[in-house]
């Protein structure tokens, strides 16, 4: 497939993830606690992410992160001048997802996007739960880590790219379970970017350590996927679309 | 499979989605607050369209939803002629399925139809968060689109058909996390006349709404798999069910 | 296989899938309202029964409730002589299953069978909403014959058999986010037996609505099958054990 | 595969399933009761050995747990010589993953391990509704004789073991769902060991308990499916991975 429009898929499911995935902290204006509505939240980023993977079929090109572009690019099974255009297709789409979910919650009488987080992603006094920036970095890269090596495992064989779409979507409900209480859930700096530019100030300011943990966690998991490559006889099957 | 019959399917299919979906609104009289149910009728709903969709097993002829018909119609993968009787069998469905949950909810000391919602689709003053007309519209826009679009590539091929009935459950379960707190979740126009008709009033004189906005959405997703078939080489396998 | 071994895994399944059900209501003692684990109750019977059909990996003679059994002997596929031991079979297990919840339970300070209700059925001021006895009856009825139906089209073909473990738990799942709040959640007579039993007085009083209206719902869907297939191409695929 | 490889997979493996399973307890410091996430924690562990499971891809022999362990050795599909080793990897993996979540959750101001119960397993006043030590024995040995169980029979043919991965990542959280109120959730010796050195204290004294019931579970399901097969035309397939 082009690369034209790849990237279009790139951005239209990256928006779609930002879309589904915060619409709970940033629609649902009842008064849940924060303890109750965990599993809703990773429930919508899991079968989002699930949905676009069968949408787009390609287990091995369709990322909608800009940490397992990395993570497929240092694995040696992505090109490395493709990487720029992933993530901005990526980003983009992630702001157009974060720009209606605001469109729609101006709709709620008492809305303000200066209160609102639309579920930023925060340290210190931004974390739900207070936590400390090292402690966010350190879930962070932890759970970026995870997602990016099942991530790369799921699409190294013809067998598991058939459950891969699921599997993965599955992965990404696990880890959001994980992180909400500490971070409100990243693991995806596009993902992280969208409600940040609209909510503004602190989120932007933190906005680097969502950035920086989940493609250093990417990073390391493109790293170990090539060692034990080498080590096995895993032999990544050629994708079908160009990559 | 001659008509008839899959009117039959269609009728009972979505009076099997109205009856499961709306039960939690309409059945359950403990005092849980919005924000704790919307992921039980999320589940409700998708699981209800999976079964329905495993029970028909037919992944471009079974739509149990204006919207999809639509969609499928303007797609040119569905026969144009067949659209006024489908609607009528999804509508006449979804009557009965409001029908029998009213005749159960009856049987509850207190229940009283002129006040129960029975998950009634609104804006305004009957939206859940009381979100703004045009808030309601564009977000059963949306999650229409993406609703329609989904559908329309999951039949696409026979590789994906296999998955399509989880698949598009899973679909249905995620936009129902979004649309919930904002409209009760719609994205179904017999879905939304079913309880309508019963509670009355309010639910009648905004139901236009929730025929526009998903139908508007679904014949967009028809002209967007339309174009992007045009450019690929998306070629959708026959269906075998006559259609 | 053997009708005795038939038997034994009729039995095992049962208790487990009462066991696993069961298990919120019966050792679930923190102040949690009706409304809120109406999800995780539903979740455990569906995902039970999933592991049960999974385990028998017998979609057409694995049934674990006398409404299917009914229904399999009155739709044609299941031979009639073998409908008296396969229910008593059922039965059995589902008190061996409720047995164990109550020797667990007795391990809680303050716990007295008296006063639980371990998840039993019940109507009027023993439905969790007062239901009366006419809308429980009428909920039971509707749902078992969705269930049943759904299993015996989910049986009727290889390629459904494939799917038909996990499908068929989803169902399980769906009908009891509907039916809790009305009933606790019944649909299956031996499941309604078990903890009947151990509560006694009003839950043997009510136990007849449990065996009555899903028998009767079982029986209606055999009828239903038998006409449709009758009047289609439907031709279940011959069971390889026997039945 | 080589021993050596065998065994990084399941102290990785392990290791993951105790930081996602164990994170709500540990990192979530919302005032939800226990009967409000007994749903999320469940889902936690079921969807993390989902993902181990898919990640490792071989049913029979990547167990993450040592009554599995023991389970296959009785059973004669696993070679005893390995079973210290497994148990050692095993029970290493979760203390990492344990001493990760606790790391990360000491950037929580106001935590303290002294007091945080990190999701360890315990009976009498540490059970969450008090349950004495009888009642939490019988429990742990019936779910985990079932999970043995069912792994036994999910990797004993090659059809099973293509859905081996999902179906036994389900059971987890179906025996979760049962056992939480009780013990917290155990079945796994390995997984009660990891938070339990840093609880310290009654969480090391209870600790007995939550190796001895499992191994006594795992051995009788081992024991149970050896006879089963010998009277049945079960022939477990070889494993392709040197076991």
């Amino acid at each position: 497939m082009k690369l034209g429009r790849r990237l279009a898929v790139e951005g239209a499911g990256t928006a779609w993830l930002v879309f589904a995935g915060c619409a709970a902290p940033a629609l649902n204006a009842s008064p849940s606690s924060q303890g109750l509505n965990v599993l809703e939240i990773a429930a919508a980023f899991g079968l989002a992410l699930m949905v676009a993977n069968y949408a787009a079929a390609r287990a091995a090109s369709a990322h909608f992160n800009p940490a397992v572009t990395i993570g497929y690019a240092v694995s040696g099974r992505f090109p490395v001048r493709d990487t720029g255009p992933y993530l901005a297709a990526q980003t983009l789409g992630a702001i157009l997802g974060a720009a209606l979910l605001v469109r729609v919650a101006s709709g709620r009488p008492g809305f303000s996007v200066a209160v609102a987080d639309l579920g930023s992603n925060g340290y210190d006094e931004h974390s739900p739960s207070e936590y400390a920036l090292y402690a966010v970095f350190l879930l962070e890269l932890a759970v970026s880590f995870v997602f990016v090596l099942f991530h790369l495992l799921m699409s190294s064989t013809f067998a598991r790219r058939k459950i891969a779409a699921l599997a993965i979507g599955a992965c990404l409900a696990a880890i959001y379970l994980i992180a909400i209480p500490v971070s409100n859930g990243g693991a995806n700096p596009a993902r992280s970017t969208g409600p940040a530019l609209f909510v503004g100030e602190w989120a932007l300011d933190q906005l680097w350590l969502f950035w920086a943990a989940p493609l250093l966690g990417g990073a390391a998991a493109g790293v170990v996927f090539r060692l034990a490559r080498r080590r096995s006889s895993i032999v990544p099957v050629p994708s079908r679309d160009g990559v």
